[in-house]
């Protein structure tokens, strides 16, 4: 089966023309939906897609990430978990291509964590189910990585952590971040990864994340610790405590996936094995391209 | 007793001239630490507060703040835990005033939270030593609130939260805190509590504070929040956040002691009433002075 398939997000636009798993030919520019108007997304796919479409006349066309958002193409309203490939191919919202053919938005899915709280994703829910994690486990990372929890091949819900961007805005703006040099000293990491230790609930009287950040500035000033550490200790720590609250919410399972690229993975899997927990590591983009897959082949029955 | 301090932060200059707790006169500028070069300290000192030393050529002159710091006017080292008024005392450092006169800087504290930890504070040393407590848990508030142990009158321990750090950073910075619009809705503080409370450890499974900050964006972007509660809510949560954290290094008090404005001070009552904890507010010039003036007994055996 041929499809199209579009990874639209803030800053870049990606797009795939795939036979079943297999990726058959590529394009790319940085036409992400945070430069672009109202009006305009047609016609960037057509200038970018529009041999593909002419190719394959009864290709499905997916598209997926941010270009579901307010600043995206058209809203693709949050589906609820739990949801799998056929509930979310159901709240898929079409787009004009022209010609008469349409192309299908995926939609983010919403859960909540706790009465009345809020969690979402776009984009990472393709992910999960191309992970090729039925019942598990998945970290999707990045500036806001999701831990996904899959049971039955759907996902039943999941938890976002602003890590990434927590660590951008100690490093770039905050008294904390500020004394770090480079070159960095990777030793850090693992320095920040005992640090959090002392926020893991289970080892009782955690000492905060908010207390552990400011023992980071305390250990520049009293001399205790080199700026070129601290880079990678704040890396250590927030990941680390990434890791605490996510083991916390299931029992402890005994591998997770992580969709990564190799050095992020990496960090992750030496911040799981505090914890006794294994980790694999897969590519985010055959991950993506599974998980539409899955969703694609409901695409006929709509 | 008559006796000359300076109370000299990053930003501000104050002195006052006091007997015993009482202040006779007082004198301000912005003459912080971070606007003045090297060299520049003693000129300042004797423009603002000459015509005190002329009046009282007896009365011993303390220093108090970010003086001592590596951005002061002389580094004045930290001293350690556990600390009274005898000890900080005895680890000031003396300044040349000319004439033959000197001032003396109080030392900073520093504290190890576990081992090879760090933990340091510049003033609030002298806050802890005249907020009335000899047994029992101070918070001294601001950007960086201190959480401080006394026990029979000394300084034993103490911990800092970089709350108010954080709320700016979230607010000027990040995803999560750019939406926030005013005038804030100050029902929003109660809710950032609600949500902390998912973080108390005492609860079980703490969800983890970078998962609740980007619960914070969920709610906005799903159309569960209006913006003008993220502020206050966010403000909440980190609040609520800081006071588990402290709460959990102790056997549970049944009252702390806030050094902080009254509004300031409001915030830390709410949240320390969801643990059943009663708080006392007193003002941070009070305990400045008293703090002082319990130091400053010691300078004549110096």
């Amino acid at each position: 089966m041929r499809f199209i398939v579009a990874d639209w997000g803030t800053t870049r636009f990606r797009a795939y023309l795939v036979e079943n798993e297999t990726v058959l030919d590529t394009v790319s520019s940085d036409e992400g939906v945070s430069v672009l108007e109202a009006g305009q997304h047609r016609n960037v796919f057509l200038d970018r897609c529009g041999h593909w479409l002419r190719a394959e006349p009864d290709a499905p066309v997916l598209l997926v990430g941010m270009v579901g958002s307010r600043e995206g193409w058209v809203v693709a309203p949050y589906a609820s978990c739990p949801a799998g490939p056929a509930e979310i191919a159901k709240a898929m919202i079409p787009v004009d291509l022209s010609d008469g053919r349409q192309g299908h938005i995926v939609p983010g899915l919403f859960c909540e964590p706790a009465p009345g709280a809020a969690d979402v994703m776009r984009g990472e829910e393709t992910l999960a189910l191309g992970s090729g994690v039925d019942d598990g486990i998945v970290c999707a990372a990045g500036t806001h990585p999701k831990w996904i929890v899959m049971k039955g091949g759907r996902i039943e819900r999941f938890a976002t952590s602003m890590t990434g961007e927590m660590y951008a805005l100690l490093r770039e703006h905050s008294m904390i971040g500020r004394p770090a040099t480079e070159p960095e000293d990777p030793r850090g990491f693992d320095l920040g990864l005992d640090a959090a230790e002392r926020n893991n609930p289970d080892k009782g009287q955690p000492a905060g994340l908010l207390h552990l950040l400011f023992e980071a500035r305390a250990a520049v000033v009293s001399g205790r610790m080199e700026t070129n550490l601290l880079g990678p200790y704040l890396s250590g720590l927030l990941t680390g405590d990434e890791v605490n609250s996510a083991l916390a919410q299931s029992p402890r399972p005994s591998k997770v996936t992580i969709l990564a690229d190799a050095q992020r993975a990496e960090l992750y899997i030496r911040a799981l094995a505090r914890h006794g927990v294994a980790a694999e590591a897969k590519t985010s983009r055959n991950a993506l391209i599974a998980g539409l897959f899955r969703i694609v082949r409901h695409v006929r029955s709509l």
